[in-house]
């Protein structure tokens, strides 16, 4: 779509996994259709099995298709989860609904396990945007249509919330934000910080990400009206599942 | 900082590649420094060169190190640009300036080349979004201390903007929103739509990535306060380099 404003002939690898991507994009192939194998490249283009190899491994590096073992490799799509960072200044007031990418609008039901709740020592940045050294520590892993999307871990300052159901399993009605209410600490203003990098193993394993597959991190903090940080949520996304939306005014 | 609430012991490359991530995380290895050798891994945890060089290996998929050719691999930190989503609703009014990571909060010099203007037809999804089958487009690249870390691409409606300031090089005082004000079309309300991805070839060469580094993905568009889009800008951004700050109320 975006084209270099530097050009160069690119090699033989790199317009075949071009073309292979077109396809893609175009909807030519679609999610989980299995891509020429390196011999069908080999004799359609007439090139060595190592140049195929490559190829292929341009569009799973992209995070375009995904080898299965001893199989192939296989277009791997996911119309990705539309998160809104801000519900009150909501473009549907604007802007027709209109969004660059295609995603999907309807609420997929998100599956949650491996809850974790514990009582730990403040790691150091949390320890200094908490102002406490030691936190409750609740984490879960999310999944859409049995799919891992988002590993989340939301920190409390540990005295704050001791004793209340933010540290049980139930955190009964209204969760988290409604025990925060009742303790007089209603968050109403939220910094998200958002970051993205390759994930650390653990992270891969829990997300069961392909190899090349990057991830999303948002660091989101809730203050009260008096500016007391009262949560740190840090989600960890796959990259390839979400698209994060973010509406505000001039 | 993330304990997985899964629990395996981790081979030895995992657990040499942990130790190494936790000298670069607490500042003991720093910015630029050699990494241990495969010859010196061999030597101090007895294991094979395939292992010294996996562990290495994790580290240069997380980004936190890169291989120099002949030289070895080397620790490759950044402090990251914070880039304020919306400056109007402000964390510096409540939450005393507080955050989960650390950033350059002066304003570092960017410098701007590959300076690129055209009449294009627009691309799908950006004619659904500009309402306009074709567009005028602005790309740059941007550099901070010499290192490429964002390439821009500016659409605007080409009816809308033909023949003015919005078409040349220089756009005159305040830019394009202020030749869009000019027009009566000034823009007033934002939406950022954030990815993640692996490069595509001319992304790595354009941004210089080391192998393995994602890019973050903003495409922001802006509308006049009748709601009519004026613009999209994609951002294409080297993920090691940012930060997204966004901040809103509940």
């Amino acid at each position: 779509m975006t084209e270099s404003p530097v050009h160069h002939e690119p090699p033989i690898y790199r317009r075949i996994a071009d073309s292979l991507r077109s396809q893609i994009l175009s909807g030519e192939l679609r999610d989980g259709d299995r891509l020429p194998g390196e011999n069908a490249l080999m004799s359609e283009y007439g090139i060595a099995r190592a140049t195929a190899r490559q190829a292929l491994a341009v569009l799973i590096n992209e995070g375009l298709a995904v080898p299965r073992r001893g199989s192939g490799v296989y277009v791997r799509l996911f119309r990705p989860i539309r998160r809104h960072g801000s519900r009150r200044l909501s473009r549907e007031q604007w802007g027709q609904g209109r969004a660059i990418w295609d995603s999907d609008t309807r609420g997929r039901a998100y599956t949650v396990d491996e809850v974790h709740i514990e009582r730990l020592p403040s790691a150091e940045e949390i320890g200094r945007v908490l102002d406490s050294d030691e936190v409750w520590v609740r984490r879960r892993r999310y999944s859409v249509d049995g799919r891992p999307v988002q590993l989340a871990a939301s920190h409390f300052p540990a005295d704050l919330v001791e004793g209340t159901a933010i540290t049980l399993p139930d955190t009964g009605p209204g969760g988290v934000y409604a025990r925060l209410g009742d303790l007089g600490y209603s968050p109403v203003h939220f910094t998200e910080e958002v970051r993205a990098r390759m994930p650390a193993p653990h992270e891969s394993e829990l997300l069961r990400l392909p190899a090349g597959n990057p991830i999303l991190i948002v660091a989101r903090t809730a203050y009260t009206s008096g500016g007391i940080p009262v949560e740190l949520n840090e989600m960890t996304m796959d990259a390839a599942a979400y698209v994060l939306q973010y509406d505000f005014d001039a």
